[in-house]
């Protein structure tokens, strides 16, 4: 869990604006680091041939917090990080727009680069947040092939991403495709 | 070198403003990428003990540039790339600001997030910027340990970092400080 002094910011965007990234790169900024490292994840217009218009994102928000928390709780068990910020949106986001945005700052750049690295892994990997992809001809939910390969690697003991056990049941309304799909 | 229709800025400032961050990841958004990573190297407060106050940085922007160019088409070479933008000031940077920012796109994650990583360590290794570190109690040229390394190791064929002969003698001006030296 977050040590009390951690400096994580955490926030899931529902008012369909555009991410503010100098807000988050502000947050991460401090004189006591020397890098920062960040990574956006965009809608990009196609997937596998096919033309994409927008994406629309959908979580239940505590459970989507919980889970990214445990993904910063265990990047600064593996790196000399300072300042985390981490925010996603839901909602339709348009060909173009920031999805999610990731800013990590640490005295040395290899601690920043390599925890960025490993949190968009792990946030693909182990948060519920739900995608459907808008085409011009229809539209489908997707999940990542990444949670798809977790959820089988964690399903004998039924423990979620941040050791809670978790109801699987709840996600049967959303049709998962077989395709991978990644930003 | 680099391919004519690459798209790739690069920028050494000279004007003592701060790096306008937004004007890169705007460079490198398109609608075909689905992910940007990005490296900001801050000033920070202190190093191994001392009070930093301020960096400066010098250069031969010409030769700066042609190396830059050259790591760029080294990342292409080896990641699927859209954009990549890299630039760096010259001259004093205090503390808490940036003085090299890269950022890369691509239409999978996995790519921007590697080159980018790749393209910070090669210019730090590998292109001629000094840099000197001012104290609270004095001032002393900085280069970095892996630029001493590349450069050890590059001895032998006296090649550098962009396949030209280079003139090591130019440099015997700088004190060169044994301690490593990373953001």
């Amino acid at each position: 869990m977050a040590a009390e002094n951690d400096k994580n910011l955490i926030e899931i965007l529902e008012n369909l604006n555009a991410i503010d990234i100098a807000k988050y790169m502000n947050y991460v900024s401090t004189p006591q680091a020397g890098a920062i490292a960040t990574f956006s994840g965009t809608t990009r217009d196609t997937f596998e041939g096919k033309t994409v218009t927008e994406l629309r994102y959908e979580a239940y928000v505590p459970m989507a917090i919980r889970c990214i928390k445990f993904v910063c709780s265990s990047a600064r068990a593996s790196w000399n990080l300072h300042s985390i910020a981490v925010v996603h949106r839901l909602g339709t986001v348009p060909v173009g727009e920031t999805s999610v945005f990731i800013a990590v700052s640490s005295v040395h750049r290899a601690d920043a680069l390599e925890a960025c690295r490993f949190m968009i892994d792990e946030i693909k990997a182990t948060v519920p947040i739900w995608k459907k992809e808008v085409y011009s001809n229809g539209e489908v939910w997707k999940e990542n092939t990444e949670f798809l390969e977790r959820r089988s690697e964690l399903s004998d003991n039924k423990v979620g991403c941040c050791g809670k056990k978790v109801e699987t049941k709840e996600r049967s309304n959303f049709r998962v495709n077989d395709e991978g799909s990644k930003n």
